[in-house]
C-alpha cells in the first residue's frame, strides 16, 4: 500500500502544472470568446487545436493508456501505471473544459482507445485507434438507452444481427457523449446478438459503426441540467435504423459484449474519480478566495462560522477521497480491476456525491454569482451530480458492494 | 388557526383545476413548439396570450392582490385573502412555466403591483399599475448587485442622485428577472439617495425607470444552471449609467426605500413557497409513476426499500411545509406580516431546501432522464436551488431568526 | 382542518402550565434526591404521589381519555378531543419524567385505559380499568418479542393455548415498560391462539394476565443506551412459561388481537409526538440559554453562526411537527383513525428523528455537560431516538405509507 | 505516502488477532459475570489481570509507547512506529473494554505515559512512569472544568500556586477519565500558574497530585448517555481544594503546560480513531450478521435496498477513514506532529461523527436490541458520539482546519 508519488510522477506533475499555468488557465477565455464566434456550438474553438499541439509537443500525450492488463501503454503511450497517471488525471480536472482534451485524456475517447488496444483487431486497431491516438478523431460509447434501465446489461434493447457478410443494427440510444462533435467519426455500439441466449451475460456485442454510416442519425443533444456540454461534444440522442456494417466491425467474439464492457470500466473510474477531485479542489480554492474577500454584517465571509465549518468539512472530505482513489489505482496496479472491485464500487458510489455536495457548498457561498455562468461552480456542479448517474445510478453501485460484503456472513 | 378552505377557497381551487386541466397543461407542448419557432427566445409564445385570455375570461385573474394591509385587493383583483389565494398558488406550481403568467400572478409583476398598489401615486398607478393588472406589459425589480452581498441592503452599491427636477441613476444591477423580456416596459430600481446617512434603512429609494431610457441597459442574460429561463424574461444583467428620470418617479418619499422592500416580502414568500410546494407534488407524482412502470433487477422500482423511502420521506416533509405556509398565510391576514415574521422566514429556509432535496431524489428515480429536458424535474430543482439564494441566502434568515430567538432569553 | 385551540383548551393549558410551575419542576430536584434514597430503584418516589394528588384535586387527571370512537371519555375522563389534549401532551413532555404520571396520563397505561374501556368486559373494566383509573395501579402491554420482528404482527411467537376454562399462555417478551414497577399489577398480552389460521390477521388474541400468576416472570431491566427508566417502571424481560388464566382473561374475542392492536395505536401516536415536541422545546430553551450565557473565542456561543442554524433549524422543525400532529389529531377527531392512517404514520416517522436530531445538537452545544446526567439532553436524546424503533422502526413505516402514495398510480 | 503493513507489523498483527481470539473475546462474558459479582463496580474483574499477565507474556505490552520526537519507545515499550501501532489499535478496538487493557494501551495512561516519558524528571518517571509501565497502578489527566468552555485553555479556572517548596492547587475539575477506579493513583493536573500573563499560552502548568493528597476529593461518576464506563475507570468530577504538593511534582517548566498539553495530543488522536474504525468493524459485522439471518415481511433484511445502502455507506466511510488515518500516522512518523496538524486535526472531526453514524444504523437495524445492553451497540455509539466532544468539540476543529486553508489565499 504505498501511494507516494515516485520521480517520475513528480517530473510530470511538475511539467504538468508548468503547462496548465502557461497554457490552460490563459485559454480558458480565450476558447469562450472563440466559442462565442462559431458557426456551430459543435465546432471546436481553435484554441483547442494549440493546446493539443503544445501538449504533444511536451510529451503531455495519451499519459491515460497504462500497461496493466496487457494494455500497450508504452507501445502507444506514456506507459504510466494507474496510480502514475492518477495524480494527473487530478490536475486536468481543475480545468475540465480544456485540460482533459488537450492531452487527449479526455473520456470517452480514453475508454475506447484502451478498449480498441486489447480487443480490436489488427484493422480496427489501424482504422481506428491510430487516429484516436493521435488526436485527429474523436469517438463514442453507444450503451445508455431512454427506454430502459440500462444500468442493468440485460436490459439492453438494441439488435444486432448477423445477415450474410454483415450487421444489422436497430436501437435507439441516449446521452451518448461526445457524439455531437462533427469529429465524432465512430461508434462502439452495445446491442444484442443472441437476446434469448440462456446466458444473460453472453447476448451482448460490441460494434463499430463509423458516423456516416446510413441509418445512423444524430437526433439531438441531450442537456444536463440545462447545460449541453459542448466543448466534450454533447450527449446526443442516437437512433439506428437498420444500420448496416460488416461484420468485421465486431469487436471480438459475439456474446463477449458484456465482458469488454465490464472490462472497460476500472481506469475510466479512476479517471472521473480524480478529475472530480481536481474539481473539488477548484472549489475549496474559489470558496477561499470569496470568503477572505467578500463581507457581510461587518466581517469576511471566512470569519463566520458557517463558513469555516463547510470548508473544514471539504478539506476533510477530500483528503479522504483522494487517498481512497490513489489506493483503487495503486490495487488495479497491483491486483488487477477484479481484485480492486470493491474499490472501484466504492469510489463510484463517494466521490460524485461528496464532491458535488462541495459543489453545492461552494455555489451557495458565491450567492447568485454561484448559479451563473461567471464562475464555473454550476456547471461543474452539473457534471459532478450527473455522474452520480452515469454508468449506474449510486444505488446499483451500494446494491452490488453490500451483496459482496453479505456474502462474508452468509 | 384556522387553515380550512372556505366555500370560496373550494369554488376558486375547482374552477383553476379545471382550467388547469382542459388548457394549462394541454398547452405545455404546444409552447414548447412554438418557442422553438420564435425569432426571439424571449417573445412570448402565442398560447400564452390565449391562456391569459381564457383566464380573464373565467375570472381567474389577479387573484394575487389580497385586502391585506390597505392592499385595494377588491378594486384590483379578485380580493381573496393571503389563505385563500395560497392553494391557488400550489396548483400554479404544477405548471409553473405557463400558469401564474396566464393567470396575471407571476413573479416579480406581482410584488411590483402590491408596490404600486401600495406606495404609488395616483399618476404612477394610471401609467404603470394599469398596465399591469391588465396583463399589457411586464415589469422588473432591479434590486440585486453583483459586487456586493446585497441581501445586506446597506451594502447596496447603487447611487439615486437628485439633480434639479430629476434623479440621475447610476449602478449595476444582475439577476433582475423578467427583463429579458421586450414586454418588460418599467423598472423599479433600488439605490442609495442618502449613503452617508446616519440610519443605515433611510438610505435607501426607490424609483420607477422606463425600460427605454437613456443610459439603461440590459446587457446579457445570466443563466442559472444552464437555463436561461425564457418563460419568465431570464434574469438580466443591467447597467444604469448616467439614467435620468423626472422626480416623481420616485416611489414613495426618499429614504423609504428599505420600508418598501420589507413590505414588499410577505405575500411573494407565500407565493414562491405555495408554487414551491406544487412543484414538489409534481415530483412525487412523477417519482410514483415511474417507480411503478420501470424494473431493474427484476421488480418495479416501486418496490425497492430505497425508492420507497424516497416517496414516503417526500410525502412527510411536503404535508409539514404546506401546513406552516398556510399558517404563515393565516398569520399574515390576522395578525399582518410584522406579526408574521418569525413564519416567513421559517418559510424561506424551509421551502425552498426541502423542495430541492424531493426534486433531487425525484431525477435520481428518472436515471438520464432526470438531468434531460424530457422531463421538467431538472429544471424544476435548479429554480428550487436558487430560491435557497433569492432573497438572501438561508444563513441570512437562520442568523436572524436565531437571533429573535435568542433575544428571549437574553 | 380548524387546529386554533378553544377557550376550553386554553383554560386547561393555563392550569396545567400553573401546575408545572407551582409543582412539577419544583418537584423535579426532589424526586432525584428521594430516588437516591429508596430501597429500590423501581419504588416510587413519594414525591409523585404527591403531584398525583394535587392534580387530580384540580381536574387535571386522565385528560388523555377522549370520546373519541365510543370511548367513554366524559365517564371516565375530561372528555377532551384528541385536539384538545394535544397541546396538553406536549406540555407534559418539558418534565416527561413527572407530569405525565402525575396527570395519570402516562405511557402504557393509557394505552391500556383506552383498550379496557373499548374492548374490556364490565367484569374487566371493574377489576383493572377502575384502579387505573384512580392511579392505584399501573399495567404493561406486553407485545414486543426478542427473537422475531416484531412490529410485523404476523412473526409473533408467544402461544395462548386454550385448556378447559382457562388459556395457557407461553412465550417471551422483552422492553415491556413499566413492568420493572411493583405497581404494575396486570399485563395485557399478545400472542396467538390460532397460529395457523388461514387470515394471517386473526391468528393473534390479548389476554390480561395479572403479575402474580404463576409462571409469570419479570426476569431483568433491559436498557436503552445505559437508562433503565426507573420513573416509568423500566422496561422489562418477561417470561411466560405455561402461565394459566381463566377465559374470562381474554379481551374481546379470539383471533380479535391484531385489530385491538391497531385500534390502540392511534391516541398513542399524538401523545408520543406531542411529548416529543414539549421535548424538543425544551431543548432549544436549554440551547438558547447556554448560548447566551457560554462565551468561547471571544464571543458567546449565540452571536456564532453555526450555533445560530441550530436554533433556527430546531425552530423551523417544530413548528412544522407540531402543525402536523395537532392536524393528525383534528382529523382523528373528524374522520376517525383510518382517515387519518397516512398522517399517523406520517407523524411517527418525522418526529422522532427530527427530535433525536434537535437534542443532538443541544447535547453537543453543551459539551461533556450535555453527555452527562447534569442536563436532561443526553436521556432525552435516548428516549426520543428509541422511539424510531418502538411500534417498528422508521422504515416499516415509511414503506406502509409510501406503498399507499403509490397505489394510487398503480 | 507508503502505509503498507511491513513484515514486523503484519506478525505483530497476526500474534494480536490470535490474541484477541484465544483469550479476549472470550472474555468478555467472563468479565461480564466477574463485574456483577464485585463488592464495587468500580474494582477490576480478575479476568482482566489475566488478560494483562497473558498479553504481557506474549511480549503484546506497550505497544503504543513510539520513537517518535524523543519518546523512549525502545527503552520502555515495543519501540514501533505510529504507523505500525495504528493497525494494532484498530484491533483492540474490536474489543474496547478489555483489549486496550490487557495490552497496557489505554488511554488515559497511555498519553500519561508519553508525556512522562519525555517531559518527567528522572525522580518522577522512577515514582510514576514506572509502575504505570508494568501496569500496576493507573491514572488521570485533569483538564476539562465544568464552569468554563475548556477548549479552549485561556479558560482553564484552576489555580496552581507557589507556596514556599509547594505548590497549592485549587479548583474544580470533571469527566476526568479513569479517576473512579482505585487503581487510579496519580493526577496530572492542569492549571494555571500565572493567570494574568501577557501570552496566554504560558499561563498554565502541569502537576502531579498523588490521588491520597488531602484536599483532592474524587466527588461523583459523570455519565455518558446513562453508562458509567466501569471498564475504563468512568469519568470523575474532582474537587481540587487547596491541594499541596512539593514543587518538584511539577512537570516541566512554569508556563510549559499548554505546550506539554500539546504534545500529548497527536498519538492520542492516532489511538482513539483507530479504536473507532475497530469498532466501526465491529458494527459492519454486526449489521452483516443480522441481516442475513433476520426476516421481516418476507425477506432477510439483508435483501432489502435500505439495509445494502446502510451497508454499502458503512463499508465506503470505513475505507476512506482508514487510509486518512494511516496517512496520518505516516506523516506523524515522518515530518512529525506539526507537519501532521491539518491532518490530525482532520481524522478527529471525520473519525468519530462517521463512526457514530455507522453505529447509529447498526442499532436501527437491531431493533430494540440496538439499544439494549445484549448487543455492544448502544454502547459503543455513545462512546463514539462523545469523542465528538473530548479534546473539543467538532467545532473548535473545523474552524481551526479553516483558518489555516484560508490563511493560503489572505
Amino acid at each position: 500500500m504505498d501511494f507516494a508519488f515516485d520521480a517520475r510522477t513528480e517530473e510530470l506533475r511538475g511539467e504538468l502544472l508548468a503547462f496548465m499555468d502557461e497554457h490552460v488557465y490563459p485559454a480558458e477565455a480565450v476558447a469562450e470568446e472563440q466559442r462565442a464566434a462559431l458557426a456551430s456550438p459543435w465546432d471546436t474553438p481553435p484554441v483547442v487545436e494549440e493546446l493539443k499541439a503544445e501538449a504533444r509537443r511536451r510529451g503531455l500525450w495519451n499519459l491515460f493508456l497504462t500497461n496493466q492488463h496487457g494494455l500497450p501503454g508504452e507501445e502507444y503511450g506514456a506507459g504510466l501505471t494507474n496510480l502514475r497517471y492518477a495524480p494527473l488525471a487530478e490536475i486536468t480536472g481543475r480545468s475540465p473544459q480544456l485540460a482533459p482534451t488537450a492531452l487527449n485524456c479526455a473520456a470517452p475517447d480514453t475508454g475506447n482507445m484502451e478498449l480498441l488496444a486489447q480487443f480490436g483487431t489488427e484493422e480496427q486497431r489501424k482504422r481506428w485507434l491510430e487516429p484516436l491516438l493521435a488526436g485527429d478523431i474523436r469517438s463514442a460509447f453507444a450503451m445508455t438507452e431512454p427506454e430502459v434501465a440500462s444500468s442493468d446489461a440485460t436490459n439492453i434493447g438494441t439488435r444486432i444481427e448477423r445477415d450474410g457478410a454483415d450487421y444489422v443494427i436497430t436501437g435507439r440510444k441516449w446521452y451518448i457523449s461526445g457524439a455531437m462533435s462533427p469529429a465524432c467519426e465512430i461508434f462502439i455500439v452495445m446491442g444484442k446478438t443472441d437476446p434469448e441466449g440462456a446466458d444473460p451475460r453472453r447476448q451482448q456485442s460490441m460494434i463499430l459503426v463509423p458516423r456516416d454510416t446510413p441509418g445512423l442519425t444524430v437526433r439531438r443533444a441531450m442537456r444536463v441540467y440545462g447545460y449541453e456540454d459542448h466543448y466534450h461534444g454533447g450527449h446526443a440522442e442516437v437512433v439506428l435504423d437498420g444500420v448496416r456494417v460488416p461484420a468485421t466491425h465486431l469487436i471480438g467474439e459475439e456474446g463477449g459484449g458484456f465482458a469488454i464492457a465490464q472490462a472497460r470500466l476500472g481506469p475510466g473510474r479512476i479517471h472521473h474519480c480524480m478529475r472530480l477531485i481536481g474539481m473539488a479542489e477548484r472549489a475549496i480554492e474559489l470558496m477561499c478566495r470569496r470568503a477572505v474577500s467578500r463581507t457581510a454584517f461587518g466581517k469576511p465571509l471566512g470569519q463566520q462560522g458557517v463558513v469555516q465549518e463547510w470548508i473544514a468539512d471539504s478539506r476533510v472530505a477530500v483528503e479522504q477521497l483522494r487517498l481512497l482513489v490513489l489506493k483503487t489505482a495503486w490495487l488495479m496496479d497491483t491486483v488487477g480491476n477484479r481484485g480492486a472491485h470493491t474499490e472501484i464500487q466504492a469510489i463510484k458510489i463517494a466521490t460524485p456525491r461528496t464532491v458535488a455536495g462541495i459543489l453545492d457548498k461552494a455555489v451557495q457561498l458565491h450567492g447568485a454569482g454561484g448559479v451563473s455562468q461567471d464562475f464555473p461552480l454550476a456547471e461543474l456542479w452539473a457534471a459532478a451530480r450527473t455522474l452520480r448517474l452515469a454508468d449506474g445510478p449510486d444505488e446499483v453501485h451500494q446494491r452490488s458492494l453490500a451483496r459482496r460484503e453479505l456474502r462474508r456472513y452468509a
